[in-house]
């Protein structure tokens, strides 16, 4: 955590005399400070996170690598504090000010005759920054799938005729919270039947039937942290045409994972899942990316794309998630998240992937 | 809904030629529609919603005041059509457009010879358009209701020496989902002993103690629209302290009800509720404003504020919640939520608010 301001601040651009970070996510992951609303100056030599009453003394019994103080009027506050720190450029959050945000804190920039740089710049140095993730990051997002996983041994002894994908959905969430989950990585997506061919869909009122898959792409939060896996399992026995599916994709998986390794770029990844779901004639069927990264947001760099030349580093956490999906008839996904390593990769999900039918 | 569109374009500012709406509840607000991502162009004779290929087929069945067509790639998509429709320069919805989706939107306006126009202009016609809710409106927003107050019924019969304020809320919201709920309105606050002094206070794991004050502020959504309430109950009998606060906070809160309708100030409603705690004694343990509009948005406009001048018309919904917190001892508030009427108000909150020691 320490060392974080310090990056940041080794990164800032020429042009700019401090950094201001006002998303939630990006001020927790300097300052460890969790709050709903906060304004984190980084100079070059100091920083400062801005609260209101509500946070001002958690805050200062949390917060131990920057100055924390209360605010009381921004149109006040932050002109006196440009003025004691000679700030005249202030680098801004490009992803977290909104048109109306920036024009307001533009105005106060203005009484104390500094400026705003509008630019991506900082947003590029934190995604960079958060790719790398620490032991206590690490930990975290297995203890999230760790609740995701008691949860999930738990809620499929539910799994009968009549009991619907929203039903399953709730449980799941129900146990995950219960457990010391801060809540959901997204809205947890239970599909079966002719659903589980939509990669987005959303849990219904539809109930399970013998023979149909069930698909849970699934994840907890804990301590900001995510954790993100998809199983598919068959309520009864499948047909010929649903097990040559699950098998397809499960074998793609295991390519892509066995891919994964530092130095390996994403396409590389992508590729081994892709072209043996290709190969065993469901071109066109794969319609998403491998993986994406996870931390303190679901979706973080890289993106496992075909076209990514991004290059996968020890550190890293992403996931591998090919599917097929047949329109009208079925789908599957296997989901597990994992921490790239120099020999290959560890993996972060604990759950057996063989097809289960229950 | 129909009207929408054409009310939004009556008010459109004369140098634009379109606004370009992206925010979820916005897209929502003027089509009718649910999606994620979304961009929805309304120019002064038409509109059309672009969506990807997840949502085509939905908003093709269910968007029926504009057109719909499916994008591929923004990049040439959006310029194709400024070029389509003659449009040189576009409105932005301020509020939800980041710096960084301005950059992006403003590469493809380029292409197009057009530009962006960077102003809180769009945010405030729709907040005002959203002010007066429809009977439709006013209709989700008391099922939300409706399914609060069955939850609240159920939960509170758990109240027990050794049961948690984080039990407590996560049963509510369970109760609220399996009840056909979309989600809760905001993070359930249920507090109790000291905690309910602090009127920003997050469930714990803290108990529930024979003569303590349980606070509730909680609400469900439904189709979208909020709904919101606090109740404070007290767990055994309460002291003559305690007592008296409550009876203090009723009381005003009685009286700013009183007071709202057709023509009257917000101002004049705090005052009603701010005065009587004021003259009971309490100077300074009411920190907050007396109430808000309640909508699409948990916190819309108008904000039942000391100082606002803002004069409430038929239609409009806002809470009236004060409140009495003395720090380390207790705290109580009362909300509901009021409809303005010509006559006075209606109260969209069924729940009884004389003291309840359980």
């Amino acid at each position: 955590m320490h060392t974080r301001l310090a990056t940041l601040r080794s990164f800032l651009p020429q042009e700019a005399d401090a950094a201001l970070i006002i998303s939630e996510t990006n001020r927790r992951y300097l300052t460890g400070f969790i709050s709903s609303l906060g304004y984190l100056f980084v100079s070059r030599e100091k920083a400062v996170l801005l609260v209101d009453s509500r946070y001002e003394e958690a805050a200062r019994a949390q917060v131990d690598n920057c100055e924390v103080r209360l605010f009381h009027d921004l149109s006040q506050d932050i002109p006196a504090l440009l003025r004691e720190w000679h700030l005249k450029s202030i680098l801004l959050e490009g992803s977290a000010f909104t048109l109306n945000e920036t024009a307001r804190i533009e105005g106060f920039f203005r009484t104390a005759d500094a400026s705003a740089i509008k630019t991506t710049e900082l947003d590029k140095i934190l995604n960079r920054m958060r790719l790398f993730k620490s032991n206590d990051e690490i930990n975290k997002m297995m203890y999230a799938q760790h609740l995701t996983e008691e949860a999930f041994n738990e809620t499929i002894k539910l799994i009968k005729e009549g009991v619907s994908e929203k039903d399953l959905a709730l449980d799941l969430e129900f146990r995950m919270r219960q457990a010391g989950a801060d809540g959901v990585s997204f809205d947890l997506i239970v599909l079966t039947g002719a659903k589980t061919s939509m990669p987005h869909g959303v849990p219904g009122q539809e109930t399970v039937h013998h023979g149909d898959f069930i698909l849970f792409d699934i994840g907890a939060t804990f301590k900001g942290y995510h954790s993100d896996m998809t199983r598919t399992v068959a309520f009864g026995k499948v047909n010929q045409t649903q097990r040559r599916i699950y098998q397809t994709v499960l074998q793609a998986q295991k390519n892509a994972l066995a891919m994964v390794k530092d130095g390996v770029s994403c396409r590389q990844v992508d590729r081994a899942a892709r072209s043996y779901i290709d190969e065993a004639g469901y071109q066109g069927c794969f319609g998403h990316s491998t993986g994406h990264g996870v931390g303190l947001e679901i979706h973080e760099s890289p993106s496992v794309a075909p076209n990514n030349d991004f290059i996968l580093h020890s550190g890293m956490v992403i996931t591998i998630e090919p599917g097929i999906y047949v329109p009208g008839q079925c789908g599957v996904r296997i989901e597990d998240m994992v921490l790239v390593t120099k020999e290959g990769c560890l993996n972060l999900v604990n759950l057996p992937k063989e097809l289960i039918e229950l």
